[in-house]
């Protein structure tokens, strides 16, 4: 019996299969990847990523150059990982691990200049909501303001002057208890900046989270930072186009949206929806995701009439960037660590408002009055019929 | 000099340099194309379409038995093609060559089933907004009610049992004699069920289409035919989500969205945007442009700073069909006229709703708020800043 073939990424196989000089290539670069992307110098951190087994990649998007602004650059950082120990080590383990895996990421992310980097869905543990059990796994929940890993993110943003978007299970404790997923926001100065709880939740496949959460309540925050204004969508709300649209409509200029979700769900819905975000808003979007296989200790079905089992599926990572011009960066690796760096001007989301007009054509007051009517109990929908 | 290279299709290139043993072929396929359809049965009209020179394709998408319900079987049919006589040639000549050209490959969807087929944006003039002279060009609007294009729908509609949409310039004899950019559609009986305007204009690169008509004023109509409620995104509205997402909330089981655009405008987002439309909205998208280069009798710039020209670039063609569940077909020809024909189950929708959960968790009641104050202009963001 031969393992499982995992292709490595889709950049890769189209790397491999079409010759570098094949004159379809220019057109096949634009119309997968919108165009050719110049990468940027990364060999500074190569030898940290080598030695610490990660992927390193960047990519740079550029923007015309105006008269009275100033070009806007910033560098973005995406981390995608696997998680460290086996689910069954004592919590504060897997934190710690976890922590000291992504402390040295990051240190190599401020070597390269960046400035804002996010990482994955509740990064400090496994993604174990595909158990349904409770216990251990909530007490991975910790405060967004003071918790172990808000302070541990602290030092290293101070450190770095870097903004850290900082994606965990929150244990709210001045309203019941109860857990939120949320992504904290720290500033370059190493302050928190706020936080926002993720919007949309998913009852599907291992995705149990309305076991453990509820829709986030603190509406689309769109956080000024030192290097830009930036907004988090967290995971399922990929699939939510209004979700995606208010943090645009509130005047986000990049939006990450840290995820987890694995191959069989929804790979092929994986380089559509944060592209068609970026295009639609006239905003880059970074999209993250974790890699590898968790295995926990008890095993669970999933609800599809499979005999039970202690894994859920391969995380495929992918982690890529978007621009408001719909190209895109290549993703990172489907099965590795990895970091990737994108250098932005952020002066091209307004030109490609100015440009495309989406915004002015947009009619959202047709949409407002429209949903307001479509929300009342008896809405009835213009159906016309012979 | 050699000619410029222009590649067939992306599917095309990939299938030329991917070998078909390649291990990789399977996650690629599933990546790029969600999974491999099934071809459907098309030999009884390759003869037609070889004589008369258009590409023939033919995809199905299946949806899992269920006992209460029948499968609801509906083939869909799209048309791209270029225009027959040029530009100069007598207006009523050049409608007529057109209306004989689709009539033919009408004829040859009836003959492989076809159940609503759907003709690309202003099938019945040359793209020439690009000019922005008023004349000749206005003569090709007509009354969407009793026009020569609609009685020529009517009866090939009633002949074929097939409902057809037809998306016209229409020329509004009640209203100021105004023009609109406007889809009728007629039902399989050779009624005139209804008309759609289209909601969103562009003033983009050559598109001056607001120099000819306004924004649609018939909201978000959904048509209940015989085989299965349909509505029409028409063009640039496929870059505004929330146009999608209306017609969704409004029941729309098929949305057509009839096109002409051009490859170095938007190709990089065609692939993506109306696929993204059928992932959020559980409905099956089908997404049709127009090919060939149209030249116009004068010059005209682009208000890019280049030269005076007499074409605007090449229309790309490349129609297809995306389903609720991400797969979508591969593309017509990016030069050639084509049918495309896909057989739809109509019960992948709700089967896509109850599994994903994209309308249950879409929290329509937060965005109707959202928007009702975001459109106020005294509209403050919620910025967060340190």
């Amino acid at each position: 019996m031969t393992a499982e073939f995992i292709v490595e990424s889709l950049d890769a196989c189209l790397e491999k299969f079409i010759p570098s000089d094949a004159q379809e290539l220019k057109e096949i670069t634009k119309i997968l990847y919108g165009k050719s992307l110049q990468k940027i110098e990364i060999s500074k951190a190569e030898n940290i990523a080598c030695t610490n087994n990660f992927e390193l990649k960047g990519y740079k998007f550029v923007a015309l150059t105006e008269q009275l602004r100033k070009p806007r650059i910033v560098r973005v950082g995406l981390i995608q990982n696997s998680i460290v120990l086996p689910t069954s080590a004592p919590i504060e383990e897997q934190r710690n691990a976890l922590h000291a895996r992504i402390g040295t990421i990051i240190e190599s992310a401020a070597s390269l200049g960046v400035n804002i980097i996010c990482l994955q869905e509740a990064w400090t543990m496994p993604f174990a909501f595909c158990t349904r059990e409770k216990f251990p796994w909530s007490e991975f929940a910790e405060s967004a303001e003071d918790g172990p890993t808000t302070s541990f993110v602290q030092k290293l943003a101070a450190r770095c002057n870097m903004v850290i978007i900082s994606p965990i299970l929150e244990r709210d404790e001045s309203h019941g208890e109860v857990l939120w997923n949320t992504a904290v926001v720290v500033s370059n100065s190493g302050k928190v900046l706020g936080k926002h709880r993720k919007n949309h939740i998913p009852r599907v496949g291992d995705f149990n989270e309305s076991t453990y959460y509820s829709e986030g309540n603190t509406g689309h925050p769109v956080f000024e930072t030192y290097f830009g204004r930036i907004a988090i969508n967290i995971c399922y709300g990929r699939h939510h186009p209004q979700n995606w649209m208010m943090f645009g409509v509130n005047g986000a200029e990049i939006v990450f949206n840290p995820c987890a979700t694995v191959g069989d769900l929804s790979e092929p819905l994986w380089y559509i929806e944060a592209r068609n975000a970026a295009i639609a808003n006239s905003y880059f979007t970074c999209a993250i995701n974790r890699v590898g296989t968790e295995i926990f200790p008890n095993a669970f079905t999933s609800g599809d009439g499979k005999p039970e089992h202690r894994d859920f599926g391969y995380f495929y990572g992918s982690s890529y960037v978007a621009a408001p011009d719909g190209s895109r960066t290549p993703g990172l690796s489907r099965v590795r660590d990895g970091l990737l760096v994108a250098e932005l001007d952020l002066n091209l989301c307004r030109q490609i408002k100015d440009y495309w007009g989406f915004q002015m054509t947009q009619r959202l007051d047709l949409y407002a009055k429209s949903l307001m009517d479509a929300v009342k109990p008896d809405y009835k929908s213009p159906i016309i019929k012979e």
